[in-house]
């Protein structure tokens, strides 16, 4: 069998520990990258290179040259007392993007997971505590993923915050533009559940 | 609306020069390196620096780091007199893997293409002439993928190489494991026309 020279397979092993790249796929990556010019592949291996020592906002977790981000050091959004707490940068982007929610963010991290050694020390639990009770927070939005472990970390979050902070969950049902018939049962199941009148 | 650090914005556009790699899917693949240590970070992008300079056989155009590759240096393939002519590199392991074949390849390096600029000159054409001329092959077998332009390519060699060489496609039909249901129709008129007695 005729082998690979060793700068394919290393780069090929490289770009399989990418999240959902098999081997397969990264050979396919690394075919492409071979008509690359060596500027362009070094253009792409600074950028990786550079993804070190990234800051994040010292309050809610999220990426931020500043001690705050542009959420928590905003005025308005500071003066806010609902907080939403998410799993990951990704999250809170998928929120802001909606343009619905003008309150502060809390980054978890992650969510309760034993079976992976995430416990609450792992996750930003006492950012969240702290920040309810520097802020005087009345409002919590949980807008966690609907998992067994997401369950888990909500109800966690409840039992140690403050009795007085109102504390919810973000809604689940059917998504817009989707179809009851390709719809699980537990998405059906909670759709009526959260039936609104109309 | 919050933007991300360029450093992040940077290696999402990098990763997203790859083949089927969209902004969002980038977006998670950096999201996952965020979490890597630097060591592994230089790693990575080391492994797609070093990218360039490969060298290939300069006979049949494989990756090789010797002036002949594995295959065209091997004494029983260099004495066969069938060549297979192939598009790529990936097609000649493919074809390696099934372990069927013991001849010499030509990898064209893609197929004729006049609305991409590919025509007969970006191919190595010429090395497959001089192939077949120097080791008096008999036989090419064209192991090219079925599609207009794949089938140009093939009408091309067949004319440009000598009448007495035996020039053979490899067969169309249903693959092993596929189900007539589900193919085109286009498969199974070959699939027929392809029929051998039982």
């Amino acid at each position: 069998m005729i082998e690979l020279p060793s700068k394919v397979t290393n780069a090929v092993q490289a770009l399989s520990r990418l999240p959902s790249v098999g081997e397969k796929t990264a050979l396919r990556m690394v075919m492409g990258m071979t008509h690359w010019k060596p500027s362009e592949l070094a253009v792409f291996a600074e950028a990786v290179a550079n993804l070190t020592h990234l800051k994040t906002c010292s309050e809610c977790g999220m990426f931020s040259e500043e001690n705050l981000c542009s959420i928590c050091a905003h005025p308005h959004r500071r003066s806010s007392d609902v907080v939403c707490v998410v799993e990951s940068v990704t999250d809170l982007l998928a929120i802001e993007r909606s343009g619905q929610f003008k309150g502060l963010f809390i980054i978890l991290g992650g969510v309760l997971n034993p079976l992976l050694g995430v416990g609450p020390e792992q996750l930003r639990m006492d950012e969240l505590q702290k920040r309810v009770k520097d802020l005087g927070v009345t409002e919590i939005i949980l807008a966690l993923n609907p998992s067994v472990e997401g369950d888990a970390t909500c109800a966690y979050i409840k039992n140690i915050l403050p009795q007085h902070v109102r504390v919810e969950r973000i809604g689940f049902g059917i998504p817009i533009g989707g179809h009851l018939e390709y719809l699980d049962s537990q998405t059906i199941t909670k759709a009526l559940e959260n039936k609104k009148i109309f």
